[in-house]
């Protein structure tokens, strides 16, 4: 990429992590050397967003791993496995966290005959292996979804879908960032995304870090601006596909889309096909996470309702399928018949 | 009313006004016996809203000409052009802040022969005739808008068109208040109304004191909330009315309309027939105030966007007439073809 921000690196003896939770205000890199404090740092979200998740579990595996005393194989298995359960309790609802773990403590059971020596180079490059695929296909969604974008257009975003919650280029904010790289030039309207404000605390701080024309407006301004012809299209990531193409995603997504269907704006989802789930036939049957009020009547340091206020606060929504005009994946661009052109991926 | 909250009053000596900026932490009424500091408070919107306004710009008046000391009508009026003229500098864009001031600058025109001691009384109670007009319309707003509701029905309002933005009732919120003095139940979903919060700072603080059920989400949820069901119909205030129907509210009002349409769910206005503009032909005329970058970057207390990131902010919205389904005024309930059922109010 034309600009370097690296969410999470191993350098053998650290885990190191840039602390999103100082983000925008303070661009901190955590040097992190052991099990404990890698898990408060999932736990706190200083590292956040599934592909970056997963890769700070597999670079923290191999940080246990190379801390491990043992002389054999069972010795060793034995306490490398303490480490990924360990790992595994930090955040039980993100998929990549034990899509990670599994895929280190499988990579252990195969190489019984290895020396203790061979297996903490193998879980190594295995975790580096993690962040290189992540590139790969993070990359690829930029290609692909570049084939929907001309130079010039400008494009709407909700959330964070980027480089801090990848490894490079993100999900949603790729074909941006390739197009950057090959001269095509693509503006953003980011939406600050409340209650937790991952578009300007994080969507707005990247993209201007790297120099992309970003404009910053809250949720309820996105109507407008469609309304004076200021979009072009719509991106944003997702957390999971249902197998029909309903998508959940951060709260306000579902919005987002009927805004742009009434302005006849092109909605697009971009998402690594690890992101769709064959077993959920429906978006109906998502469970969607409700969080707690103080982020309503607190989001911004000071108090900014009555305490004791009735909130409702659903961290996600889902958005049916009839709403999205493609949906962008490391493996084509999906259009048309969801239910038939995922069915045909798996 | 069942419950009392008084924006703006008047002692004879003293201007009472709640002050807005310290809610929903603290209700603190200022006593205000010098124009210095009414001036100040309608500067700093410790009193907001259309109407609320105008009556704290009557009683600044009333309570400039009981601090005249005149021996003759010349003397007295000079002095008291010079009270009204000052006030008027509070906020110049605030229309009902001229037309406050004009009543009264007109009724001292008309009485050349008055003794100061009765001219100071009619100031008094024309201030005072102020605030009774101000009640008697919005009650008859709730009138109106009760005819379109039933018992039990969930009403989400965006932005703050309650009592404190009027004298009791409010505009938007007086079927709600009304109904709940003939036990007909409304509860009530609360944009929080991003920028400022006056969803969360003052509808859902009004409205809890009340013992209205009310529950605050922020704007981007109203979509899900809407999906699922929850919501019976939509009403807000509004800023101004153009002769064709189209509505300018606060910024997120559109937005809000859309996905009425999008669930079927009717989408009401609320407002007095002085905020209808027949000299505006369409919304497209209506100017739209851009507020600074500092609003959405530092919202409440900590900064949540890079220091320099571009934004835009708009304050207020177009609705277009075709997604309002009827407009409710003191005079009645207006739909169908606006421009024909306005033209026969004037």
């Amino acid at each position: 990429m034309l600009f370097q921000v690296t969410p999470v690196t191993f350098n053998g003896k650290e885990v190191i992590i840039l602390d999103q939770t100082k983000l925008p205000t303070e661009e901190v890199y955590l040097k992190i050397d052991n099990l404990e404090d890698l898990w408060e740092a999932i736990v706190q979200l200083r590292v956040r967003g599934a592909p970056a998740i997963g890769i700070a579990a597999g670079f923290g595996a191999a940080l246990g791993a190379n801390q491990i005393e043992a002389v054999d194989y069972t010795d060793f298995s034995e306490q490398f496995f303490k480490v990924t359960s360990y790992l595994a309790t930090s955040r039980p609802t993100a998929v990549n966290l034990f899509w990670a773990l599994n895929r280190m403590e499988k990579l252990v059971k195969e190489n019984q005959s290895a020396s203790v020596s061979d297996l903490k180079a193998l879980i190594e490059k295995e975790a580096h292996d993690i962040l290189q695929d992540d590139i790969k296909i993070c990359k690829q969604l930029g290609e692909n979804g570049l084939t929907l974008f001309e130079d010039g257009m400008t494009i709407l975003t909700h959330c964070n879908a980027g480089v801090l919650a990848t490894s490079e280029y993100g999900t949603a904010l790729s074909p941006i960032y390739l197009g950057q790289e090959r001269g095509i030039h693509l503006k953003v309207y980011a939406d600050e995304t409340r209650p937790l404000l991952q578009g300007s605390r994080l969507t707005s701080w990247e993209l201007s870090k790297a120099g992309i024309d970003v404009t910053l407006i809250t949720d309820n301004m996105a109507a407008m601006v469609m309304g004076q012809g200021k979009i072009d299209a719509v991106i944003v990531g997702c957390d999971r596909v249902a197998a029909n193409g309903d998508v959940a995603n951060k709260i306000g997504t579902y919005g987002v889309a009927i805004l742009a269907k009434e302005h006849n704006i092109p909605f697009y989802v971009s998402c690594p096909t690890s992101t769709i789930d064959v077993e959920t036939a429906t978006g109906a049957e998502i469970p969607i996470e409700e969080r707690g009020a103080e982020e309503i009547i607190c989001g911004f340091g000071n108090q900014t309702a009555p305490s004791k206020v009735k909130t409702y606060n659903p961290a996600f929504d889902v958005t049916p399928n009839h709403l999205i005009t493609a949906i962008i994946t490391e493996k084509g661009v999906l259009k048309g018949n969801y239910q038939e052109e995922i069915a045909k991926l798996f």
